[in-house]
C-alpha cells in the first residue's frame, strides 16, 4: 500500500469534518473557518533524518529548508504564513548543532516574518515536524480541485535542479561552482509565497510541486476531473541540469520533486493580465501546457507527437517524494 | 543542558512575537489573536517510540493516548479543542496495526468532536506528533502566569496512577483487576476539557500537570513570581497507588506526571462558587494547598511541620516526564 492510499483508507475516509472545516485532508493544507470572512491555513512536514535530509548536512540548512518545504504548502493555498510550531526529536543535546538549527530557524522566521509559537522536545532519533499557520480571506485559498479544460497550466520556476542535487551528493570531485548552485537550490529553496495575492486573484487551481511535476499534476486532474497535455519543450529545466544530463534532463524536471515550485492553472482570459501582474512580483512564470476533459495525462513533443505521460517520476533520494503530506 | 534550558536558549529568547501572538512559547499552548474577539489555541506533542509509550502497546490505545495527552494542553488554557493534524512516522505499512491505531484515532476523534484536517506521513522511526487547534473567547485563556498569594491551589482529580502503572509494565503477574485499572489510567487519560468554562470563569493560572504535580506547579509559581504550599495529606492519591505503595504512594502523585490532570488557582473568594459549579459538570477537584508571596515549593505534613518540595519528582520511565512541550 502507498502512502497516499494508506492516508485515504486510515484517515481521509473514516474523517467526518466539521461544518467549520473548508478543506480538510486531501489539498496542500487545511482550510478552516475561523471567523466572518478569514480562514486559517494548516499545513504540517515532518523531515525524518537520512530519509528527508542527511545528518550530516549544516544543521542552518536542515532547519531553514523545514520551514521553507512547509511554507511551501501554504503558497500553495494562496495564503500569508504567520505561526510555526516546531516538534523536534533528537538523539542528544549537541550544543553546537543546536545553535546552528537554532540560527537557520530563526533566520528564515525572522526572513518571512514568521513566529515560532511553540512546539516539543523529546528524545530520539532525529525528526522535525514543523506546523505552519496562515491566514486568507474567506474563499480566497486557491485549491487543487479548480481546474478547468481550457485552463493554461504554468509552473513558478525552472525545475530539476534540486532533484539533480541528490544525485550528486556523494560526487566530492564534481565541478564546484556547479556543485554549490545545486546544493543551494536542494537546501535552500524559496518557497512562492510572493504569489499568493497573484494566485487568488488568477489561479483556478494550484499544488506544491514537491513530489514532482508530473505526479503533483496528476493530483490536479484527479480532483478536478480533468486531464493535462505537457507541451515538453516548454517545460523550463534548469540550465545546470541540462547542462549535465542533456537528454535526461526533462526527466528530471517532469519527475524530480524538492524544488518547492508551485504548478497551477489559469483561465485563458485571466492569462494576458496575470502575466502582467507576475512580473511585478520579479518571479517567472512558465506556460507548459492546458487542461484537457479527457482524463490524464499526455505529453506533446516538438514533433507534434502526442504520448501517455506517467505521473510517476525518478525517486533519486530513499524516501524522497515518496512520502504523502495530506 | 535539559530541555527546558534547551528550549530557552535556542528556541524562545530568540523569537520576536508578532503582535497578534497573544500567549507564545512557555505555556501549555499558544494563544493567536485570529479575529475581533476569537483567539486560536494551538498546542503540538510528539510521542516517540519506547519513550513516551511501547512499540508493543494496542495501536488503538498508542492512538488514543495521543490525542488525549495533546488535548490536555488545549484544556489547561480553558479553551475548546477543534481540529487536530497528525504527523505520523512509520517504520513500515502495518496494515493490522495501521487499522488499530486509526480506530483508536478515529475514536478519540469522535468523542471529543475533533476533526482531523491533515497531516503528514513518513518512513523512519516509530514516532507521532500531533497538533490540536481550540479555539478560545478573547481574554478568556487561562495562563499559566496569573497565581496570586492567597489563591488556593486545585487539582482536578485522583493522582500517581499513571506512573505507577509505568513501574508494573514488566510485572506479569501483578494482580490482574489491579493492573487492568492501572493501565487504563496511562493509556486512557481523560483530559479536563469539561472544566473549561469553569476555569474561565474561576482558575487565576492553570497548567497540565504532566510532567507531575511539583514539577509542574512550580512552573505556575515561576511565571507567576510566587510560591506554593501544598498541604500533604490533602493530595488526592489514586486508591491502587495507596494499596500497593503505603507510605511511597504520595511520590507517585506528586512527582509522576502523565496522569493529565490539571492544576489550577482559584482565589478565595470565588472558591465558594467555584465548588458549586465543578459539581454540575461532576469533576471532583480537590484544594491541595495555597499561593504565597514566599517563592519557592513548600509542603505542610500532617502534623503542621513545614519543609521545603523540591520541583523535580520521579522518573519512571525512560524519558517520560522529561521532555518539554513549549
Amino acid at each position: 500500500m502507498d502512502e497516499f492510499s494508506l492516508i485515504k483508507t486510515y484517515f481521509q475516509a473514516q474523517t467526518k469534518p466539521n461544518a467549520d472545516v473548508i478543506v480538510g485532508i486531501g489539498d496542500d493544507a487545511a482550510v478552516l473557518q475561523i471567523a466572518e470572512g478569514m480562514q486559517l491555513v494548516v499545513s504540517c512536514d515532518t523531515l525524518v533524518a537520512d530519509v528527508h535530509f542527511l545528518s550530516d548536512w549544516d544543521a542552518f540548512a536542515i532547519a531553514y529548508r523545514a520551514v521553507m518545504v512547509n511554507m511551501s504548502d501554504i503558497a500553495a493555498m494562496a495564503a500569508k504564513p504567520n505561526w510555526v510550531t516546531l516538534a523536534i526529536t533528537l538523539p542528544n543535546s549537541d550544543d553546537v548543532w543546536l545553535q546552528r538549527f537554532s540560527q537557520g530557524l530563526h533566520h528564515a522566521l525572522q526572513t518571512y516574518h514568521l513566529t515560532l509559537i511553540g512546539g516539543d522536545t523529546t528524545r530520539g532519533p532525529l525528526s522535525i515536524t514543523l506546523t505552519i499557520h496562515g491566514i486568507v480571506e474567506k474563499g480566497k485559498a486557491v485549491q487543487r480541485s479548480g481546474a478547468k479544460p481550457g485552463d493554461k497550466i504554468y509552473v513558478s520556476g525552472e525545475l530539476g535542479a534540486a532533484a539533480f542535487a541528490l544525485t550528486i551528493l556523494n560526487q566530492a570531485d564534481f565541478f564546484p561552482s556547479d556543485r554549490d548552485l545545486l546544493m543551494d537550490k536542494l537546501l535552500y529553496p524559496t518557497p512562492r509565497v510572493d504569489l499568493a495575492p497573484i494566485l487568488q486573484t488568477y489561479a483556478t487551481s494550484c499544488i506544491d510541486i514537491s513530489d514532482g511535476l508530473s505526479a503533483d499534476l496528476f493530483h490536479i486532474c484527479e480532483l478536478s476531473h480533468v486531464g493535462a497535455v505537457l507541451q515538453l519543450d516548454a517545460i523550463p529545466i534548469h540550465p545546470v541540469v541540462k547542462k549535465y544530463q542533456g537528454v535526461n534532463a526533462l526527466d528530471f524536471a517532469l519527475g524530480g520533486g524538492d524544488d518547492y515550485e508551485l504548478c497551477f492553472t489559469v483561465s485563458p482570459e485571466q492569462e494576458h493580465r496575470f502575466m502582467q501582474q507576475t512580473r511585478s512580483v520579479g518571479i517567472t512564470c512558465y506556460c507548459i501546457g492546458y487542461i484537457d476533459a479527457q482524463q490524464g495525462l499526455r505529453a506533446i513533443k516538438d514533433n507534434g507527437e502526442s504520448l501517455p505521460l506517467a505521473a510517476k517520476g525518478y525517486k533519486h533520494f530513499n524516501g524522497c517524494g515518496d512520502d504523502a503530506g495530506y
